[in-house]
């Protein structure tokens, strides 16, 4: 099946995670990572409230590989709903812990903004349950197609 | 790691629950976790549609802890097109589970809209996956802080 | 408990895709859930980027069953951030694995755009946690209160 790679993966650990006010999002989660050597895992969930939201989105009309001319970044102080978190944790070439995330939170209005998350700080609490998933060998590599570091999951292209 | 608790939690049973048109989402789900004896859960999926959505939003500018005056209510008839649902269920201080979700929704535009979920009726099917953690000691208490409910983890700060 | 029905699932497999740029989304992962012969199956994780996004949602106002003049159809070109995906994978009356996804997505607005999905092509990258459920027996039927196909648990009304 071209343009297709798989891995299954066995499931390993799962944690619940509880963040504090002020505390730094995405920072906070790849110490944790490290913390408890949780090398390759998903996020099943995540709720809260952020504020001092830093995300980018790709501008309309452009061509890959994506670079910082084709990025809009925004920076909404909230504070907001946070509504979900979708995305992995993985190590990169160099064998340390990537997290890659893409972020939905709600403005009062409850008009929902998201993007790639560069990072955001904990309003009055954030829960996250992550999931690890046994993927040896599988790591975040730059895509020199897409621009972008994604996963590179070797030797498996899909039946 | 200052500002950060969690917990390892061993996965339990797994629930496929779908719900009928005109049912209240949220209430079915907490009655449904009771019925089953479900106490720490994550919700993993949700799809369908609903209507009578109600929802809040934090006021833009507010600081902790979040109080009435700093949210902001709505109440769309729909219907929309159900687009997730992040949150988990956990026992309160007196041990009866509570739900915690934050939804996300489509307008017909395809606008998403949300926040933190009071109620929603279902349009025409709603179809939810919960997964079971056994999280014992785990509790939803107020947070003084933050002036909202949050997961209270004990004795666990990170490492 | 009136209008809820539920299956306790066991969890099965549990599979990381990676497709890659210019792939159909949703056409690849019913062609990969064949191929593996994955029957019934939730979506826990969906990160990237798409372009040609084709959704629909629902007209506000409209009233059951959900019938082509009540939807509204969406083409966005974008490049957008693909910020989730909700949905399942359930064998028809027949016994062919199908597909239903709703979309959340974003503009370089920071706006997110959602609704269900009819399909979309993979961008940069796109990486996707699906989860076997065991739920032989389970279905996907068209409701015909609602109009829409839906999952179909048998004999097992919520206690």
């Amino acid at each position: 099946m071209q343009g297709l790679w798989y891995r299954e993966v066995e499931q390993g650990r799962r944690f619940l995670v509880k963040l504090a006010p002020g505390e730094p999002l995405r920072q906070r989660l790849v110490e944790f990572a490290r913390a408890v050597d949780l090398r390759h895992a998903v996020v099943v969930s995540a709720v809260g409230s952020v504020q001092d939201l830093r995300f980018r989105g790709i501008k309309a009309g452009a061509s890959l590989p994506i670079t910082p001319p084709r990025m809009h970044l925004h920076e909404v102080a909230g504070p907001l709903e946070l509504l979900g978190l979708a995305g992995n944790l993985l190590p990169d070439e160099r064998g340390e812990v990537t997290c890659h995330l893409h972020v939905m939170a709600a403005r009062s209005s409850g008009e929902v903004l998201g993007g790639h998350l560069f990072d955001a700080r904990v309003f009055a609490t954030c829960e996250v349950v992550l999931s690890e998933i046994r993927a040896e060998g599988v790591e975040r590599h730059l895509s020199r197609t897409g621009g972008v570091p994604a996963a590179f999951i070797p030797d498996e292209p899909a039946p």
